[in-house]
């Protein structure tokens, strides 16, 4: 992950830099650091958050028009300030920042010590400074970019990478390879950052870096060429990014914020999709390739961690309603095996950020392939929304937490739409049914709103369960989805090893586990399953394990079975996944704050993961 | 899951009842319990296993030659005395042993209860006892097996029940649904048991019953009616067990035994399936099915698990090899949703013991859809093995310890050989690529026992990780699947909370779990994503995790990096599953020895899974 900034221009660049770290920090926060140009190289790095160091510059004036910036998620070596970012070459003439890996860095830095070069410090990133630096003292014309085409053309992985080197003052070469890269074009001055969020402030104008791409950036002017050298061509994007929404709006954490906006991100989500007389659901990103979907032979739904997740509702809900075979497939085992895939075949991939590097690389082989490749994701002009073919947008707004919830919700909710009219216009599902259903999906939000009444009465629940070290989440059909991801909640934010089971599969295994201290929290609406899930709980309480249900409104049945109920509204199980989440999101989120994490900036996690 | 055995003839039942329990402890026991017929009624029941009940009931002189008995795996009501089976019914005329669920068990207990009936236990199984009396109660001439037969057409659940009456001094009355029942036909005596193993020592005649059948037993011969009082032929099979594998042969455990098995293991499913010039593979099971398998549209392998982590594999391979999609499904979903299938689609269904009950719902809806059902099992004359259209036996012998280790080896290996069968079909693989993986395949019980050879290292490891309370396992691609069962393995018998994952998901949650407490097992072998593995490797040190790496021999770039090696032959990825879950497997049982637990037995678990 990790995210890099860098700025050229006539403002000073440390505050600039340092601003836009902290719109980064949701891409790692292990350790922070700048570099400046200004006569010489100047560097400051500080294992921790970027608060951390500006602290440790407080005092030290750091000057210079010039910078580049680095917000770490370590990848090789622990946290510590050596290991921090920006990392110089060994004879202090290059200063880089990286983002991604270096895979053969182990083989490189071997023939760079045979050379004499010597290393400082753990990382793969250091390798690839003083590679650079080994080119460019090879020939006396050689410039800075040169040597860094030269030294990417050697490099197995991936990267994002700005550079500045001490003998040209007045100049940052950037280039990107897996990880994202955005420039932002002001007026004499680029601004560069991982993702548009800390360019949005100053300009609407962007560049994307393609794959493979090398920007030379001066106060003149950029140009673009490629690692083999080549020229290539330069397209501007404009940014609209509603800056307002990072404000945590009165809620202690964004992750709060964003679990109590997710009634208004459905609304958001069906604005102007769902017809108000529940006759139809209008996917207009879907209108030319909806052929295309009733024909596929099998679609294959691709994504990673929580979007995983929604991914597995999707299957179970375009299986029962519009009978088309579905797949599900975390993308880092899809993009390195040879799936069985054809032009009949529709991928879908889902990723919050559009810039999950394994999403991204599942995307291209599928596309390689030649599937139809579609994709659901929340951020306009990402890399996602720019290489599928169509897609939906989530219309989540900004989320800031690095635990997802809004967007999954959002996730879910298009994947619903999806499924229902992929069934209408195969006629697989009849008239009724599909306008009740959409129905249903309009009621939720409302719904929504109620389950987050409970929010005080779940926080007593999480009083009673914050000293768990372990936890098991259980449901059936669409609901196991919706565990695995009460237990992934759960696990990011409180560090309590919380694992997802269908109910089905708890006696093969995890029931081992079940003891007085484990607390068992199962999803049982009333639905088909009721009874075999009542069953499971009897099993667990057989164990004298703690049961925590979360069940339909009124269903007294099981209040004496269990320990602790929360209730939410009757619905179809079709929806029910929308709702259903939320109070498993309340629970990982108060049991996290009763335990003192660092809600919205977990450990060792980053919000987009773009590495692979 | 429980046990239940029976005996009517001219021995004393007891020492039969005893030994036959003890054999099916694998089932379940939480708790034990007999009950005789000897002029009246008389019950002695214990919790803990079959030891305990035959302590408590030392000097009591049990007599009798009509009996039955139970071990139990708790569902409703913990592990007590009182909860203990046979439960007699209110007025003490009828005696009961049961396996399965009576799901609606609460209606007919409040029913009951208005009929002035009281209950001394939680079980649903006392429910069903006075029920029958109930009826049997409502005329003089109503039989025992009328009784049943009534109270049976109430019941919604799974059963195998076995019946005594007060009143009927000559006489058991058995039924079965969903839960297995086999009646084993001696001269003038019968026997009853959950599976033929207690059985095998009396006689080779068995009645597997079917579903909804109902017999009844007297010395003087049996006969048959079903749940709707129809008449029901009958089918005598003929057993063929080894008796003598039922034998630690100088190992501590079971279970260690049968790892130290698999090569041989290996040996017996390959014998006469693989040519030895490697030019073949004959599965003579499938020869009249293979078209259907060449013309399947998709793939649908089946199983819970440890079996479900069998058909994972299996998907990679076939998809790789023979280049038909190949969807996995746990049978506890697929059965209760409405999975699109059709005559096209061959399912694939994985059971140890062929009894899952699960598993054989899964296949009776395949069926039900008109796809062509296969199966692949352990055990000769199973219902699995009974109702699937044709299958393979894994030939893994008796597998007595609870978790599954040769079963699963000898699963992968059947998939492994079923993928480059139909790929040679299908013409997917080149001849020298099937050549040399029929090659390889040959070699892995050579290499298997290389392996073993490690053992003690193995256990030096163990040592340094046995006060761990939490563990990560991460693999990819054919590996993936092999660190899910590592990790079941150490969960199932060392009730440490293990988990795994596939390694590219585990920046998306699991990271966050890792701190220096948490063992990290990385399944690492030298192969297409080695550096994506080594680049996992290097998070989890920079985040002071602790790492066991299983590795190729002399990949010696591997051993600075984590904490401890453990080496594997190299081998072909296609059948490194069969070798790197060997060292898993040694890992879980030696952490589970040293912290004291019972490995053959652990607790909560059951090793024929017949309950939903």
């Amino acid at each position: 992950m990790c995210g890099i900034v860098g700025y050229i221009g006539p403002r000073d660049a440390f505050p600039v830099l340092i601003k836009g770290l902290k719109q980064l920090e949701y891409r790692g926060y292990d350790s922070a650091g700048v570099a400046l140009l200004n006569g010489s190289l100047e560097t400051f790095r500080k294992k921790g958050k970027v608060a951390d160091l500006e602290a440790f510059v407080e005092g030290k004036s750091p000057a210079g028009k010039v910078g580049i910036g680095h917000t770490r998620w370590a990848t090789h070596g622990e946290p510590n300030d050596v290991n921090a970012h920006p990392h110089t070459s060994m004879n202090g003439i290059f200063s880089l920042v990286h983002n991604g890996i270096i895979e053969n860095y182990a083989k490189l830095k071997s023939d760079l010590s045979e050379q004499g070069y010597v290393f400082k410090s753990e990382t793969d990133t250091e390798v690839l400074a003083n590679l650079i630096e080994y080119f460019y003292r090879q020939d006396e014309e050689m410039t800075s970019e040169d040597a860094v085409q030269l030294a990417l053309s050697k490099v197995v992985g991936a990267y994002g990478i700005a550079v500045l080197c001490a003998n040209e003052k007045e100049k940052i070469v950037v280039a990107r390879k897996g990880s994202p890269l955005a420039i932002g074009l002001g007026v004499n001055e680029y601004f560069i950052a991982s993702d548009a969020l800390p360019i949005a402030e100053y300009t609407q104008q962007v560049i994307y870096l393609n794959d493979e791409d090398i920007a030379v950036l001066q106060r003149a002017g950029c140009t673009l060429k490629n690692v083999r050298n080549n020229p290539v061509s330069l397209t501007i994007s404009n940014l609209d990014l509603e800056i307002g929404a990072l404000d945590k709006g009165g809620f202690e954490h964004f992750m709060l914020k964003e679990i109590y906006e997710q009634p208004l991100t459905l609304e958001e989500t069906f604005r102007g999709r769902l017809r108000n007389d529940h006759s139809e659901i209008v996917l207009g990103g879907l209108l030319d390739v909806f052929p295309k979907l009733e024909q596929a032979g099998r679609i294959i739904i691709i994504g990673c961690g929580t979007s995983w997740h929604a991914a597995l509702i999707g299957e179970y809900l375009i299986e029962e309603y519009a009978q088309t075979p579905v797949e599900v497939e975390y993308a880092s085992e899809f993009r390195y095996r040879n799936p069985v895939i054809g032009e009949k075949d529709v991928v879908i991939l889902i990723s919050q950020s559009g810039e999950t590097a394994d999403t991204l690389a599942a995307l291209r082989l599928a596309k390689e392939k030649g599937a139809t490749v579609l994709g659901i994701c929340n951020v306009a002009g990402s890399s996602l929304a720019r290489e599928t073919d169509a897609g939906v947008y989530t219309h989540a707004g900004v989320e800031v937490g690095v635990a997802s919830t809004k967007a999954f919700t959002a996730q879910v909710a298009v994947l619903t739409m999806i499924a229902l009219q992929l069934a209408k216009r195969k006629e697989t599902i009849d008239a009724e049914t599909y306008r009740m259903l959409v129905k249903e999906l309009s009621e939720t939000p409302a719904k929504g709103r109620l389950i987050l009444e409970s929010n005080k009465k779940i926080a007593a629940i999480a009083e009673k369960y914050k000293e768990a070290v372990n936890a098991l989440y259980l449901g059936r059909g669409y609901l196991f989805p919706v565990a695995l991801e009460g237990a992934l909640k759960l696990k990011e934010i409180s560090y309590v090893h919380a694992e997802g089971y269908a109910a089905g599969e708890m006696k093969h295994g995890p029931i081992a586990l079940i003891d007085d201290n484990l607390p068992v929290i199962v999803v049982a609406p009333q639905d088909a399953y009721y009874e075999k899930v009542v069953s499971n709980i009897q099993e667990v309480k057989a164990r004298k394990g703690n049961v925590i249900a979360v069940v339909t409104e009124g269903d007294t049945g099981l209040h004496e079975m269990v320990n602790d109920v929360i209730e939410i509204p009757r619905s179809h199980l079709a929806v029910a996944p929308l709702l259903a989440v939320i109070p498993l999101q309340l629970l990982a989120y108060h049991i996290a704050v009763l335990k003192g994490c660092d809600v919205d900036r977990p450990r060792n996690l980053a919000k987009s993961v773009t590495v692979e």
